[in-house]
């Protein structure tokens, strides 16, 4: 009998030894593999395991509560197989985890091992947080289904804080279904039917398109092909302004937050921060509260500007990040288009085509309004397959 | 030598026996008492001291690092003397503390301990959180200054979340010049001098006038008119729809946020909670997702309709809260306006009047748009003396 688990558990143990997707495995664990494995990002806490926010500075600490996103979760059947990698408190210094993909290239980050583990099969479900592009970007990379709930449905109680405007808990699976079924967890009901009127889909502007690589521009125009064979609409948006605006005041925002988040580990424990965090953090000290205030209103005004927009589309449309995942594990990737979503609150789902020839995936990526999370749940199973069936010129 | 510690210290403690306004004090401190003593809301960390936030389920929990909304203050010369009384996870069941300015009263919530402790002169310097009221209430209640800056000046990292929404540190002291000393800490330069010419304030709509108590009417008015007699223009506002749409609002982004915090609490603990926050939890389960949703949008138009009144007066202008503090120790008070700058995300600050005959004081506030707090913080310099003046009738 022990062996049973000996063998699943020691099976992911041999397994991880190469991938790194995972920090520590819980004790506790059945004999027979459970159904549902959850892989938590080591920002989140679990009681009982440590959070340890890829820094030294927090090594070994055990929290005494659970958070309320992992909760919710285990109350829907999942056992929490143990904490993922994390970038560096979730921001740029990336941890050793490989792209099961392809293990010469990134996971992303900074949920890296969220998405590796998942997309590896070591656990079935997993959390992560996005701040910039950290669900959506290594979801992407690593070839998953991942996304990113509208602000609030995932509660944020025991997520370390990095940026209170932006920071937002999202969710990895293999599978839309497994993903709505996570979602109901949080209280999303999945919507049964989708629509039988056609599509209407708003793609981003073609300045966006362009800034992505090969692959990733032959699936979009692969997708827009086929959906359209469908009879989908799918109209390109023309003007950028709102996108472009979107982008710098998502990097206002964050260089405003995450060095007044850090103040206690900047002050305490300089000499454990990475210096590209610690440079991060002082590059950033001349964004004044005015640039900041004027980078939500940015964000208010997108908001008010998008929602009717998807009163008449079922969602915008665009690539979930700029390319395939990059080469080597010096970078998790650039946030993308992933920065206007992070500010905009709005929901976000990542859907992966078919292997290129290294291995690797491009993705597609929907978003709708706040609030409407069973829709684009329900979008996305419409779509899963479709994109998934989509190979490369 | 012992002595000189002792004595301070000593003081205090037996006089908080009576104010019940900490719940702990730290064993650190120095011989003499240090000149600005801080009092931190006990759900906020402070390394080496617990954080209970008002609740037998977080007894005795010692968190490893500092709050960087404390570890900001130190930087500007403050002590940390202990931790204050919150009523239970910063919601409605009260602590025991009382209000020094009549302890037969309330202090109001849910920061009790930080504003009893700062009016009865324990401490210099006090940190709180809101989310409905729980600063600018029990600051006037207390007959102190309360200062809550635009949404992320103050970082809320190592602070208990209830509503990432909501959620604000802000800041208690005995004057202006001391909030503005505090704010200095968080990159807030002090406007040094107020403009010359006469103010102009937009005050809150006569029906929300009418909703509060003789002394705090009365209050109002007499600051109109001392205002008026120095040149100032006071234009009553007439539309009250975007303060009623924004108190309804409130009331559904904090339904909807606080009982997906408390998930982990109210799976494991369920017993240890209050009867009134378990049965405001689950009273708040109706709240939809588009409710929610609808809610958040609100704010978003109250604040791009707030913004440019803000261009064209000096100040928001209304009661600090609808009354003086309620009698008895069972309940800490209507957040009554509160609900509307809390999520507004402007800043707010309370001013307090001169005593009534019970030894209470109304207080009156004034709000200005995200990110100008050195000019809310010079304006309320300006006008501290004159309302602090204004005796009831």
């Amino acid at each position: 009998m022990a062996d049973k688990q000996t063998n699943w558990r020691s099976e992911i143990a041999q397994g991880d030894a190469e991938l790194h997707s995972m920090v520590c495995i819980a004790d506790d664990l059945p004999e027979a593999r459970p159904p549902r494995l959850l892989g938590v990002k080591d920002i989140i806490d679990v009681a009982g395991l440590p959070t340890e926010c890829g820094s030294l500075i927090c090594e070994g600490q055990i929290p005494p509560a659970t958070a309320p996103c992992v909760t919710a979760l285990r109350g829907a059947g999942a056992t929490v197989l143990g904490k993922t990698v994390t970038t560096e408190y979730a921001t740029t210094r990336p941890g050793p985890t490989r792209n099961p993909l392809n293990p010469a290239h990134s996971p992303g980050g900074s949920s890296s091992g969220s998405a590796a583990g998942v997309a590896a099969g070591y656990f079935d479900w997993a959390l992560g947080t996005q701040t910039g592009g950290s669900v959506i970007r290594p979801a992407a990379f690593c070839g998953i289904v991942g996304f990113l709930p509208s602000a609030g449905v995932i509660p944020r109680a025991g997520v370390r804080v990095m940026s209170p405007t932006l920071d937002r808990v999202g969710i990895f699976a293999r599978s839309v279904a497994e993903i709505s079924e996570m979602l109901a967890a949080y209280a999303v009901a999945p919507t049964t039917s989708p629509s039988d009127r056609p599509l209407r889909l708003a793609l981003l502007p073609q300045a966006y398109l362009d800034q992505c690589d090969a692959a990733t521009q032959s699936l979009i125009d692969g997708a827009v092909t086929a959906l359209r064979a469908t009879g989908a609409v799918v109209d390109a948006l023309e003007d950028t302004a709102p996108f472009d605006e979107m982008m710098a005041a998502q990097m206002t925002v964050s260089g405003y937050e995450i060095p007044r988040a850090l103040e206690w580990e900047r002050k305490t424990h300089p000499d454990l921060l990475s210096d590209e965090l610690r440079d991060y953090c002082e590059a950033s000290a001349g964004i004044s509260h005015v640039d900041y205030a004027a980078a939500l209103e940015t964000a208010d005004r997108f908001r008010l500007w998008g929602t009717p927009i998807l009163q008449q589309y079922d969602a915008f449309m665009g690539p979930a990040a700029a390319g395939l995942a990059p080469e080597g594990l010096g970078w998790t990737g650039d946030p993308f288009v992933n920065r206007i979503w992070s500010l905009s609150k709005f929901p976000a789902v990542c859907l992966p085509g078919a292997a290129v020839a290294n291995g690797l995936k491009a993705s597609v990526q929907f978003n709708t309004a706040t609030g409407t999370d069973a829709r684009l749940c329900a979008l996305a199973a419409q779509l899963e397959a479709l994109v998934a069936g989509l190979a490369p010129d």
